[in-house]
């Protein structure tokens, strides 16, 4: 498996755009995302827990329902949650894609993301329509990564070359993240495609295993959105004998999506609102997988330790704080933990109590913008990894007035 | 029942003191605490929830697993958590309590707060003994109250007067908050006295009960702490019959507990580390009690929300996210939302939608230093309130370099 160039529109067939439609009142921010697929496509989809529900999440899961899909439109700068006229909005948002694609409206997923609780109208939507199907493109990942951002500081998007059954196959992903994430199934938006074929059961089994370990193992703030979900369209241009039971080739797509999915959480934390650092935080030795995966979450959870690592302070009693209220079945005298970067690692507790180390190393070490913190609870087989970042005073500016 | 001053002093028999014995470098911060008793007390605690415990939590435990006690030692800005001395230094500050005013080292209550994972020196602390006994007091709960603050920025005490079985009787506490604190049963540390007579199995009861609706409801970060608790010492001076099962002595004396506690959580909540705002939220109408108090906390830790607060904007569709993931049972389109301050009464969502309101009006209302979400889920018969404070670039500042 190679990482490639290419985003959303590295697999064949696929084809993307983003403009500026005026939903948002900055001129140079695009606020409107298409991405077409020349042939229908199977398709599966995770969706946010929280019962507050965008309206685009319902519309799309009865798109859905049928396991096929052929477009994604996504708008930025509005939620469309909360609304009265909240579904009659997305249901218009696919008929305009039915009207100036020919793609049938059912077979559009609809997302919006923004602000909660705010009227979203159709018309600069409606007006934009003509630009944005002109504007599609094999080249036009970038511009519906951007499309989607919110107080995303950066375009998300990755693709992977792949083999299934002897064919090259190709799969790539665009992302927004930012703030009100928190692990609990699909916690933003995440569109992928691929040209491989794959049933939609197996399609909808691989997507909802792997996001247990990474989409659902990334938190900013710890608040699960109403609107965040992921999706996948699988066209099958690669023409690989369809996937329809586990085996090698299963695997195969298997691994490419992880590597999708990892790759963008990784992207989301490090960008998360107002973050300097990415942390990811690596347990090993727990008894049973829940206990690694709870104790990873609440390190990455814990806005003392966010705060600490913002502060390059190597304040690890706050990790053992974090795995001490987590729930996890651990031995807290077993724990180890050290932080890691560039610059080397420091470990800083061994069973469960403070060990002698350099200030000053420890310092140089996480200053860097990617931080591991290292923690071992013991000698069982299971390990889990959660990706954050720190909290920081623009997380406190960001959010203050998100509004205006 | 009255409020009246003397904070833990106000009961009869209790005396006070609190001393600068050189634990913290700036030595116009006390950072040792003593409160005794004239004669031997009923006790009752609740403690931290958290795997790893601080080493006075276990030494405390033992002190009063015979349910008495007459005396509390408290040190700041070391936790004595995790260190592998812990419970011999522990034990030792009791034992320093023995020798210097003759209370038995079992009947003492030993607290820390501060860092976690440095060792505490006895060093100090024995040197300051002498000091502290000297300066007991009928008047030291303010000296007390100072001397186990720890990032806290003002004293936090209270003391009521109330009537069981015809007899006058005072119970008063003092508290230390700011950061590290979120609802999982005695989240801070809080001492309380009472010169009411009472069985240790009813002063359990009522603590016990009391805490579910007053601390366990307290959240400052979500970060539920290693080392705290609420104790509270009644030494029965006040000469009413025991009380010894329910009855209106009982709830006499849960109704001053109650008073205590709630105004400790509302001091505790406004000086939040960085805090600059007193959230409570309020729900009601909800079906079960959980739910109640499952919507309230979620409000009350949103992040997202507590940063909107700071900045006095009324986005409200945060808290219904809050809500919405909370894991409470509600309908999400029964909802109704309003903010409310000193300054008015604002509604700004009915049924699970937004309603026009004036963004004048509602940061008029989000400047003022106490906020109250009002939220309705329903027509249930259950309510509950919560208490939290606005997320601050402050509170990041403090926690990016907590231990310099």
């Amino acid at each position: 498996m190679e990482i490639i160039q290419g985003g959303v529109c590295a697999a064949k067939g696929f084809q993307a755009s983003g403009v500026h439609c005026g939903i948002r009142h900055n001129r140079i921010k695009k606020d409107l995302a298409l991405i077409v697929s020349q042939v229908p496509a199977t398709a599966a989809a995770v969706y946010t827990t929280n019962l507050v529900k965008g309206a685009p999440l319902t519309v799309t899961k009865k798109h859905l329902a049928n396991g096929k899909a052929q477009a994604v439109i996504c708008n930025s700068g509005n939620a469309n949650t909360c609304n009265a006229d909240g579904t009659q909005i997305a249901e218009q948002m696919s008929e305009l894609v039915e009207k100036s694609t020919g793609i049938a409206a059912e077979d559009v997923v609809v997302a919006s993301t923004g602000v909660i609780g705010q009227p979203l109208s159709i018309d600069p939507i409606a007006a934009g329509m003509e630009a944005l199907v002109a504007g599609l493109s094999h080249n036009g990942s970038q511009m519906a990564a951007e499309a989607i951002m919110t107080t995303d500081t950066t375009i998300k998007e990755v693709a992977v070359e792949f083999t299934v059954g002897g064919k090259t196959c190709r799969m790539g992903g665009i992302a927004k993240g930012s703030g009100m994430i928190h692990p609990n199934m699909a916690t933003m938006l995440v569109f992928i495609t691929t040209d491989a074929a794959i049933s939609a059961p197996m399609l909808q089994k691989a997507l909802s295993s792997d996001i247990a370990a990474t989409f659902n193992m990334l938190s900013i703030d710890g608040d699960t959105s109403t609107n965040d979900m992921v999706t996948v369209l699988a066209n099958g241009m690669a023409e690989n004998p369809e996937i329809t039971s586990e085996g090698a080739d299963f695997d195969a797509f298997m691994k490419a999506l992880n590597t999708v999915n990892v790759t963008l959480c990784r992207m989301i934390a490090g960008d998360g609102e107002g973050a300097t650092k990415l942390l990811e935080c690596k347990v090993t030795g727990a008894d049973t997988l829940e206990a690694a995966k709870k104790s990873a979450k609440s390190v990455i959870c814990s806005s003392l330790l966010k705060a600490a690592m913002f502060g390059a302070d190597a304040n690890w009693g706050r990790v053992l704080c974090a795995i001490g209220y987590s729930g996890a079945d651990v031995d807290v005298n077993k724990i180890d933990v050290a932080f890691q970067s560039a610059k080397g690692i420091v470990p800083v507790c061994k069973n469960g109590a403070g060990i002698p180390f350099s200030e000053e190393k420890a310092k140089e070490v996480l200053l860097e913008a990617e931080i591991e913190i290292l923690v071992s609870v013991g000698d069982g087989p299971y390990s889990a990894c959660a990706w954050g970042c720190d909290l920081t005073y623009d997380y406190v500016k960001i959010n203050g007035d998100y509004r205006t």
